[in-house]
């Protein structure tokens, strides 16, 4: 386990995906094995049986102890060694790691660092997926195979809507307008405004404007995994750049990314909106999304190529970068502070 | 090539499958070329021209001597070469390494090591396996992609059938049936007795018999590379724990294992049981074995994954590991007692 | 970048392929964007994006600059940077590394090297190709994943084809006929006549011969990456070992190679003749080379696994290596002739 901030809540997966059943993951270079206990809990191991090593989600469950496929050691929700077949003295070595979980927003929320430190209150959350005013459509899991901060950097980058996500998130209008960042307290936001130009395709397509719209783009990163993208327009002359929402089209586009290992996360991605749609409008919105993160995936996993190749190589760095750096140098000085006890 | 035995019969193929044509091996991480001389004898030689490294497996026969592929250098059955087309010197450095080989059992046995001690007289033997009384069936070439030593692991492991081989090899009844093991001359014996028990599905297919059984697993490893699993089933009462074998159902399940490399081996089993059955009834045995290693194959693979994973972790101790710990001393002590001529 | 020539030109594709429109390369393990301007002219450059690391051949093309498809930064045909969206100052160190391109022969050339020694006067150039009594024809660009320098022996040695190609371009009346060999300035030749023998199956199919045939076979390999293999055959007893060609069968067979990276290698292969041929017996003969260069591929495939396998092995050296062996030591010199600078 290398260089990951480890005192954190992680998104691992989606609730949805967890049932009576062993499932097995991967994040931080570990292996874990996920199951719902009989009264609804979530529960997560170590994925492997301390006596051969066979993965522990290759077994049984018995009520809701896991017995290993090899031979039968049993493990209760503590990750206790509860039965081995054949003996009656249990070896005191037999446990099996396990991890405190959370869940919230849909995802299921593992806890990798000191147990001592998990605090249940400090899961993510967005007040607005919960508000009945509010529409929360989840999305996929997608696979990346780059680094999780490249990943983080594209979520701190409202510059490249305007040259990748041209069908979609972004257009030409925008390309020259300056972006702004700040840190602020756990989190790194970055943003711009674009001002009476035309709306953007998604916007275009369930905004519903006459005219010329003034658009915004908030980044808001959660360090180190955590992307909440506020971006919303309303039609030119309304105010919204002095604050006022009132007719306007706003979605949070969250993230929540999974660090698999150096080279692979994935990116549980779902949208909550400030309008009410059915079924096959909110498919539609994301089959958008859909399109735009296959796009980012595509550049993404093409950048980690030439990093692997060109690993002692210096970029250029440009103004939209800030934001970026600010991160990174957050997500730094959380190691930085988790050093002593590593 | 590193830590293997070396002054040892391997088995390294079915004979049935080497004829008059040159096929391509791989064993303790060496390559090697095989085939039939015209008069019936096998030859073994290392695969690579010592010209160019081009695998004399690509070449062809002439007569009993091998034409590499490439320039035509010819071999004869002793790797001397013996034409080098273009020229009448043949260098005193063109020369193939070629390997002692004996057959026995349906199988080519190779020794690898200081040909000086290869004695055909120590090739394994079992021999009811040419026992008219006896009926012996050929099985597969499985490859599995775990050390082999994972594999000498699970074949000197009674206690694994009653949790991976529930629809074969085992059942639940013997779950907590304690294991004993003892080193003899050479090899390990594990072994336990499940006393008045129904029969697995395998003896209930097979062994009609009205009532409880009592059924015995006797594994012998024969160190380094081989395993004969004696196993069979009387009915209750009938003096089998004592000796008495009059009304049994009994199977010697052989397993002649190449090492192929440190993550790879392939298991060359077959059996051979004390009675007659016709060809139908005997690819129904053989189906029931290979699904029964097929699940230890899948078991096996799995745990090697998790081995590199966690190449420094200390796994925890059981009694029923006593068996495969004495397995592992012994091979090893048979690599120290090589080491100064290694 | 290792231990390769730096200071040549390299055939890195076929012209037909470059147009207007980005494409990927990669030649001595560097990744290379290549593209027609619209006047015409080939351009190369580094296939990543300072900024972030993306490929270029990701990007667009606006007018005969590059713009890059994360964020829009654009270079010009110098690799100089002209646009930063969002910013009006470029950075100096923004800048792509170009490298001098020459087109000849059908083939786009790259130097590597230091530009300061790039003559486009010294780019290879086989005169026949461009006159009109000759018949030139493209043939294909062959993938081996092999070392370049392997395949240069393969094209230093007259040899082999007795052995490797007998369906094409070679028989076995020239098994053991001796091969010739010496170093001329900057390149080596390597040759061998065939006195009086049936022609090979290429020249019996398209030279009309009545009776036996002298054939000649001269290799010239231009180090460090070209062969111009002239072969060809007249009717015994017309005098073609003494010189007279008048009436013979006369083909240029050339091999532009690309070093990939150390395990591959792109053979761009073309054949000119002295007869000309319509359409069908051009496309007969490029099948003929494309069967016999994927003979060369498998054996030269296989050779690089065994090298691989056995990095240390001392090779047997014999008669008809000493081409190869001064095509070797030839590169080899210029190697260290730029070690001061490299």
């Amino acid at each position: 386990m290398s260089n990951y901030v480890l005192n954190t809540w992680y998104p691992l997966t989606w609730s949805r995906n967890v049932g009576h059943a062993l499932t097995a993951h991967q994040i931080l270079e570990q292996q874990v094995v996920l199951y719902r206990t009989e009264g609804g809990k979530v529960i997560a191991m170590e994925d492997a049986c301390p006596h051969r090593l066979l993965p522990l989600s290759m077994g049984k469950l018995r009520g809701d102890a896991i017995e290993c496929g090899y031979h039968g050691m049993t493990y209760d929700c503590s990750g206790k060694c509860v039965r081995v077949p054949g003996q009656d003295l249990i070896p005191s070595s037999a446990f099996v790691r396990t991890y405190p979980i959370h869940e919230n927003m849909g995802l299921v929320w593992i806890w990798m660092g000191d147990p001592a430190m998990a605090d249940p209150g400090k899961v993510f959350d967005l007040p607005q997926y919960h508000d009945p005013r509010w529409s929360a459509v989840e999305g996929d899991a997608l696979e990346i195979k780059a680094n999780y901060l490249n990943l983080a950097d594209n979520l701190c980058d409202p510059a490249h809507v305007s040259f990748v996500h041209l069908s979609t998130l972004g257009n030409a209008a925008s390309e020259d307008v300056p972006v702004h960042s700040e840190q602020q307290d756990g989190k790194v936001v970055t943003w711009r405004w674009v001002i009476d130009a035309p709306p953007i395709p998604l916007f275009a397509k369930h905004g519903h404007f006459k005219g010329n719209v003034d658009r915004w783009h908030y980044y808001y990163y959660h360090a180190p995994s955590i992307a909440v993208i506020d971006f919303g327009s309303a039609e030119t002359g309304t105010g919204a750049p002095e604050g006022r929402r009132d007719n306007c089209i706003q979605i949070f586009a969250c993230h929540f990314i999974t660090p698999v290992d150096q080279d692979t996360c994935i990116d549980h991605w779902l949208h909550v909106k400030n309008f009410q749609a059915d079924a096959q409008v909110n498919a539609e919105l994301s089959a958008d999304f859909r399109v735009a993160f296959s796009e980012d995936k595509t550049i993404l996993e093409a950048i980690q190529r030439n990093e692997r190749r060109l690993p002692s190589r210096r970029t250029v760095k440009i103004a939209i970068d800030a934001g970026s750096q600010r991160m990174r140098r957050l997500v730094e000085r959380m190691r930085e502070a988790e050093a002593p006890t590593a």
